[in-house]
């Protein structure tokens, strides 16, 4: 690089650098709230993320910045180097979204966020769709004038789905998760109908917190992560938050009567934990040091939790050290009664118990009818039975009431609209990664037999965490596959296993 | 108020409001670093911490806010109500006190004192001063610098004094140490030839942590601390924090060899808590909401460690529960016996560990070496020796190594130079408010043997918390019981404890 256009663009990496420790700092507050905080200090705390808020969107919106970014933007490709140049175009990108929302409409849509997770809950708790309901038009409609003010090209519903899963269409995701549907459906219908099912009440017995703690450490260190650059902690609802470059910290909660919970909670946690703590950390508070989008970070859990944490071959490792952890609900149950209850597939009303099969169809609910509600085809009014109307097709199950139906996600409340087909899409990228982890590495499930995961998380590291946001998503799972985003692999995961487990297919 | 004045106050209030909202974020960052944070985390959370004073400082010097401050303070003072007063004549001292001080100086102070931190924790473990040397004369050449910078009428050690004891002057706190000096020498001295000395082996035994937890939480809550806004947590060197209006922290260690650490520390710690709690959540984030001083908070956290936690009366309630908690430690020794124990007074050479009478010695050694080296009358390189001598002086005793001797306070590697008398006048304060109280409400020794603190709580919010920085620490004491500080009141508790409890005097 010219040595002046060197200057401007280290200028531009200290000032995003300086924003990502601010950002940095907001986390502190948020994990703090979640796992620390007496509940009497939430209205301070309120505040305190507000101003932290306040102070990180001036600092994005700063002209000199824009400028800065504009100068490096014009500057001829050839004297930029290819790490630079990602740098500066997403920063570039970032910035120019940013600067597009009005700060009266930033304001207006973190107050409203607040008073709405308020109104949310009250509701929820008494099962009051129509007190949430002007809360929820409001949204709607800030949502709408945000989509507009960021602008897009094909549908309102991209410019959301951008803040989640950058540089992704709707167009795209729609036909991958109707096909996810198209095949879903009957698979979850054929398990329903095959006759077989297993015993799930093996897993409702006596599981001690403390036990629960110390064979769900040793699983997460056992898949690699480091303890000595992050903790585990106990929470409402579990997250994973990185608090700086060596201090990421995943959170989970304990059931004493239920062993699910806190163990798969603790893999699928310490699986964006594994990302984040791969990430390089000299590329700290750059693009180049940070995570590619909400769907690659949800594909990282989910392969951990799913396609490593229920396999058989992780539990013949693991399945002894639990027997011996809970003797009295484990000790006389196979192994194979065990792996066959934790893949345990049952169409269920609340997505967040959902099994590896029918979960994404509680996604497929939400991303069409957010989408509907925002283009206007769906009253809030009419949203109720409209929900209870898609789970009955796509479920076979009607909810008795709106608690357990369109009230249980907090999601719209806090103005997360577009934000959940990256669970889907995590769902399926994962299965992708993974079949091309086990093509390339070869005999995983042996390794995972004798406790090792080490040759599965250096691949990812290769692949998929040093590169920080060097790809988009779609970009990175077409380098990683050799192929663009699909169902199959995931419809053929589910396929294989289930079809053992349930003998069907 | 007229319109335009009101106007003008409001925003003062509302940017002083903000500046302590950020505060609290700083207050977060710290308290995490010091409970939570993995160890790798440090050196982000540095960052973090430089980012917040950086932020701070900018915010308390803006010349806009100084301009306001200025045209508020002169404005007749007969149309400023005296609250408003309070806040504008407080926020203008702080406001001209930061200002005087260059950025350039403010970095290279916040720099030193990590570095510094660093510097002395090697040279602790290993015991070697001369390593720490350069350090601590860089240290006191930049107090000096600030010193000067913040300017001062009588002696440079003022302007330090001033950061944590406001408006208190060397010249008034000297003589009343050199009084308590005066009495303690021959007092400590007359109790270590008595020939009578307590089984301190008593308080060496068996106390499981999760026990000490429980008795600990018991008795601060039955002393007033609000655990629903509020929390309790380990971590290395104690600490009280608020991190919001409805949020204070106190912290402890645990022994579980030793009854005392975790115990009174948790009284002590409680004792700041309770002060914090019991200022006006309506001014927070203005003087009027803040604590007066660090003496000041130090009178409330003594007065219910020592006068409250040490007392016979106190232990008449909380023994039984005690020696249920600990059956094997304390069920068979007789409260006489425990009693005093814990008030085991004995020359040592570890301030943290002191005891009630002695503590002071400590300070008084402190306070005397860093004025000499503030003002070059002692050069670093002959510190060990002008501090064994003084051991020796005032306790009798020398430290064979200076590990024991001058490394073992972390504060002038922090460049908290002026500190230490706040120890010592808030064992004074506490004396003089904790006998006032007495003699205003009688009984108090009565009413702890029934368990009941509520009264000395509620004389203590009325008579001081409430006032938040409304008097300085000066103005407080002479308005609260009538006589200006003096050394008497904490001479003749301790001569009347320790007279009965060694048969002396």
């Amino acid at each position: 690089m010219p040595n002046d256009v060197a200057k401007l663009y280290e200028d531009v990496c200290r000032y995003a650098r300086r924003t990502a420790v601010f950002t940095s700092i907001e986390t502190v507050l948020f994990w703090d709230e979640r796992t620390q905080m007496p509940a009497a200090g939430a209205e301070h705390r309120a505040e305190q993320c507000t101003l932290m808020a306040g102070l990180l969107h001036k600092r994005w919106v700063d002209p000199k910045f824009g400028e800065q970014l504009a100068e490096l933007t014009a500057v001829p490709i050839s004297s930029i180097s290819s790490d630079a140049g990602v740098n500066i175009r997403r920063l570039k990108r970032q910035h120019d979204k940013k600067v597009k929302l009005p700060q009266s409409l930033v304001e207006e849509l973190a107050r409203t966020a607040v008073l709405g997770q308020q109104s949310w809950q009250e509701a929820r708790q008494k099962d009051d769709f129509p007190a949430f309901r002007p809360l929820l038009e409001r949204m709607f409609e800030l949502k709408r004038q945000q989509a507009e003010a960021l602008g897009y090209s094909q549908c309102a519903y991209d410019a959301l789905l951008d803040e989640y899963e950058p540089e992704e269409l709707t167009a795209n995701v729609r036909p991958v998760l109707a096909g996810l549907r198209e095949q879903l459906v009957p698979l979850a219908a054929e398990i329903q109908h095959c006759g077989r099912q297993p015993n799930a009440s093996i897993l409702h017995g006596k599981f001690p917190r403390n036990v629960q703690d110390a064979l769900g450490r040793r699983a997460a260190t056992a898949i690699g992560f480091e303890f000595a650059r992050g903790r585990l902690d106990v929470t409402a609802h579990p997250f994973c938050a990185s608090l700086g470059p060596n201090d990421h910290r995943i959170t989970t909660r304990y059931d004493e009567q239920f062993f699910n919970a806190a163990l798969f909670g603790i893999l699928h946690e310490a699986g964006h934990g594994l990302y984040e703590q791969g990430l390089p950390p000299e590329n700290y508070g750059l693009p180049l040091g940070e995570a590619v989008s909400l769907g690659i970070h949800e594909s990282q859990s989910r392969l951990w939790e799913n396609l490593v944490g229920r396999s058989r071959a992780f539990w013949t490792h693991f399945y002894p050290q639990a027997q011996q952890s809970f003797p009295e609900a484990l000790g006389g149950v196979p192994i194979d009664d065990f792996y066959f209850a934790i893949n345990d597939v049952r169409p269920s009303l609340i997505r967040i118990e959902a099994d590896e099969a029918t979960y994404n169809l509680h996604i497929l609910v939400r991303f069409e009818l957010e989408q509907a509600l925002l283009d206007g085809d769906l009253k809030v009014s009419d949203l109720p039975a409209a929900w209870n109307e898609k789970y009955q097709k796509y479920l076979g199950i009607t909810p008795p009431n709106d608690r357990l139906g369109v009230l249980q996600d907090v999601h719209w409340s806090a103005g997360l609209v577009g934000y959940f087909p990256t669970y889907s899409l995590g769902n399926l990228y994962a299965a992708q990664f993974f079949a091309q982890a086990e093509a390339e590495l070869g005999g995983l499930a042996e390794q995972f037999a004798r406790g090792e995961f080490h040759a599965l998380l250096g691949w990812l590291r290769e692949k998929i965490h040093r590169h920080g946001q060097r790809y988009t998503a779609a970009e990175l799972v077409q380098r990683v596959t050799g192929r663009p985003l699909s169902a199959r692999p995931l419809i053929e995961h589910l396929r294989a296993k289930m079809g053992a487990l349930y003998r069907i297919g």
